[in-house]
């Protein structure tokens, strides 16, 4: 599988070709081999469909861009959730990616607002919070919030930078809460990770 | 994994975004979730890389057709393969896919034409003998050819469909060959299938 994929005469000695197949492995998720399936079904296909395809993906370009308020993707400014008088602006959740927001909003149980950190802290990587713009959250909290949900990942780096926000916010007398940890729904114990399962213990709730 | 992408208020509400996942999760073993991941990281890059690679997929719409001759994909008509001095006229290798093109030009072992059927026979599909150029085959081989190697899958359909080619070709007094089956190069015999074996065994050659 670690074969070069060009060779003279070959199909991917077609410039174009190779073009496509090298823009497209640079996607997250996509090697040159898919990258080379990808664009064998692209020719296979009406040239209609493929135009529909590039012109979304032309759309994203200048259609699309980071609310200034809080990093999410909208076509309009501010985003859609920051402009709507219907969500509680006393309330800020700050997640890692704008994954994290689509999950919490399927959810249909959160009615405030979000600030999207765009990664986590990483000293290693040279990632500090300005370069996940924590300052710019820290001046948010300057406004009228009563509470910041930390909704980062139950991971060693999601859990550094929520502590990291903790600290910089203490000063500030807002809310600060985190997302519970325990078993998740329909898991087995029997198969459930030892520090999951500690943490379930000593979170133990009441049953009234 | 089965929940719905959008949902009112959510990242995935606006249009172009939706629109751009849709599209993405049309491609061959994208679906709906990587989809997204691909959307958001597209919207994560510089706008000039994005721009490169939805222009390296609008060349695809034009600038690449398949080979009248052969059905390879190239800039030039016809093929660079076909359109090549250097190649054995005499010798049509018959495959199913432009992928299995590339993969034979990579041994560098092969010098003659190919002729690209672009599927295989299934009458449960409705694909049959017109809908993969197996009259157009024929009519190549009334040209002076000397060998045709059957280079389809050693799959059900492919054996199938090299059976119907080399029935149909009989009265053309052409040579006729089919890749040879076994143990693939650094395989365990111990992890063999036995149908892969038992032709192995069958099949066996002499050590001279």
């Amino acid at each position: 599988m670690t074969q070069p994929l060009s060779s003279p005469g070959s199909l991917s000695a077609v410039p174009i070709i190779e073009r496509a197949v090298k823009q497209l492995s640079k996607l997250p998720g996509i090697g040159p081999r898919m990258a080379q399936r990808l664009t064998l079904a692209l020719l296979k296909r009406k040239k209609e469909e493929v135009q529909e395809l590039v012109d979304a993906l032309g759309q994203l370009i200048d259609g699309v861009n980071p609310c200034p308020e809080c990093g999410n993707y909208d076509q309009q400014t501010p985003c859609r959730i920051c402009a709507d008088d219907q969500r509680d602006r006393s309330v800020i959740c700050v997640v890692e990616q704008h994954q994290d927001l689509i999950a919490i909003e399927r959810t249909s149980q959160y009615h405030g607002l979000y600030h999207i950190l765009g990664g986590v802290l990483s000293p290693i990587d040279g990632v500090g919070p300005e370069e996940i713009g924590i300052p710019k959250l820290l001046r948010r909290l300057n406004e009228p919030v009563r509470e910041v949900i930390l909704a980062t990942n139950p991971t060693i780096e999601g859990d550094a930078t929520a502590h990291y926000i903790q600290d910089a916010s203490k000063t500030l007398g807002v809310r600060i809460t985190r997302l519970a940890r325990g078993l998740p729904s329909g898991s087995d114990i029997e198969y459930a990770d030892e520090s999951t399962l500690a943490l379930a213990l000593s979170t133990r709730s009441e049953l009234k």
